[in-house]
């Protein structure tokens, strides 16, 4: 089984390699987001990174391990992966070629473009993105993962240990889950933080695979995600799995309409624009109310590339 | 004609009367922005101040300034103001009473209300919203007007000083202008400010009024706003024009299509859901590259109280 070998050094060396290539995200409250959740919410605003999302912590990361030179990098990723891994590799002059699944919004594939991704698109499965991303291996590029890395996860952790030092009392911290690379790094931070929060991961209920993996026992393979968050559609890493088994507090999962919902009040009251995937952890809070009442609740909002034009009709 | 008397220390002194009572908004930027732009643009994020605009700090003023007690307040509003005024007013336990133009975003109506102001529906016109306010001032009220005040001007003076200090080297600050409390109080705290930053004032070219004014020497009285930017509508008060005519450097206009191509650019470049008119500042910089090229351009993102959802048939 993976293991990983993660260190509170390694992560904390990770955020300093970092530091001065990425933003130190502000966090933001709502006194009518806390009245409906009856909780004190926190959103850490990882929409607000470079490139639009929190995937250029773990990028910046694996990208500063590498040897210096080389032929460049590859990966898979539905958009804010790639885009970070393209702005990452050009500030070291590397090319980035990404195997991008065809149902990726318009928005992410610009954006990656834009940062100077060079898109592969590839078939909408696990085994279209890893078959695609094979054949760009083929090519002598250097596989940056997108979450099943200890570099990436190293690297995510960033979030968490940033968001300890603005607000050192949270009692939890709720985190969307896809491929499990961001929850991952902010369940070791919070583990390795004496006293740190509760880390308590959401899945939309048409991408549950890693609930459905915590309750086997063993990750699962049968995974056909059908959700509007295109940021969770991944399934859970191997490393990742085994990291949420150890130091997750709970998973939890919620519906689309619960999703969109959650986005429109993120959207109305904190007035930041965030794609739906980044209002999965504001959706779970809303929908085990339960869980969290009268407690400090930091969310992360991983990222806020949509175009909301493309979106309204699918609201109204 | 209206001569003000507002002295540095008058705005020093309001802005730590209002301290505790308002957010200090963060700053943002967007290398994309910048790129399309040709200059360095800083935008001061008052749609994350509370109640939603920069109003409060100008009504938290005018408020603190009032003897205590009293039969509560009265004003005229097409949402922001009155949405402040009902927030500083309900702190303090008075009732607030808001003649609101029928035309105004529903979204708004229902600030005001949870905020615990009293809407007063009334005609869409300059008379209309003055008579109403005349008529609830009948009932014993003490008014307190949207801009063309000194108290709020000295109010909202604090977005300025509170920008300098974040950011000490700026060549331009760019202002909507719709009654002209917020620009004539930025244009104050720049000619008080040793190397302060030029002033520019930006108006929808459907509610040119004070563009109109300055041309005309004398502050208009025929005006028919006609713009998306609601907050934008009302007819530039007399205090604010003189100082506008005598510390503003310069106003500009824009067309509809441009605040519209702004705002779409605020929503997905810098992830900032702002209303019309707090799009207004970064139209008229794209209207005007070539005054800005190669500066440094502060540009207030006024409020962010609109319901996405509504503004969808304007815009596909």
């Amino acid at each position: 089984m993976s293991k990983h070998a993660l260190s509170p050094r390694d992560l904390i060396l990770a955020r300093a390699r970092i530091d001065g290539q990425i933003r130190t995200t502000p966090v933001l409250t709502a006194a009518a987001v806390d009245e409906v959740a009856g909780a004190r919410l926190f959103f850490k605003c990882e929409q607000l990174q470079l490139t639009g999302s929190f995937k250029l912590r773990g990028a910046s990361n694996a990208l500063a391990l590498l040897p210096p030179g080389g032929p460049g990098v590859a990966t898979h990723s539905s958009g804010n992966h790639g885009a970070a891994l393209a702005c990452a590799a050009t500030r070291l002059g590397l090319p980035a070629h990404i195997a991008v699944p065809e149902n990726a919004p318009a928005f992410k594939l610009e954006n990656m473009r834009r940062h100077g991704g060079q898109v592969h698109p590839c078939p909408a499965t696990q085994q279209g993105r890893e078959q695609k991303l094979a054949e760009l291996l083929q090519q002598g590029l250097v596989a940056i993962p997108p979450y099943d890395d200890e570099r990436i996860i190293a690297g995510q952790a960033s979030v968490a240990l940033e968001l300890f030092d603005q607000l050192a009392d949270l009692d939890d911290l709720v985190v969307p889950v896809g491929g499990g690379g961001l929850i991952s790094g902010c369940a070791l931070a919070a583990a390795f933080t004496a006293g740190g929060p509760r880390v308590i991961g959401v899945e939309p209920l048409g991408a549950n695979d890693t609930q459905r993996s915590i309750a086997a026992g063993i990750r699962v393979e049968n995974h056909q995600p059908e959700t509007l968050a295109d940021g969770l559609r991944a399934l859970v890493g191997q490393l990742n799995f085994s990291i949420i088994q150890k130091h997750v507090h709970d998973l939890l999962s919620v519906d689309e309409e619960g999703i969109i919902a959650a986005m429109l009040m993120i959207w109305r009251e904190l007035k930041q624009l965030v794609e739906p995937s980044a209002a999965v952890g504001l959706a779970g809070v809303l929908a085990h109310r339960e869980r969290f009442a009268g407690r400090r609740v930091g969310i992360v909002l991983t990222g806020g590339n949509v175009d909301p034009l493309s979106l309204l009709p699918l609201l109204t």
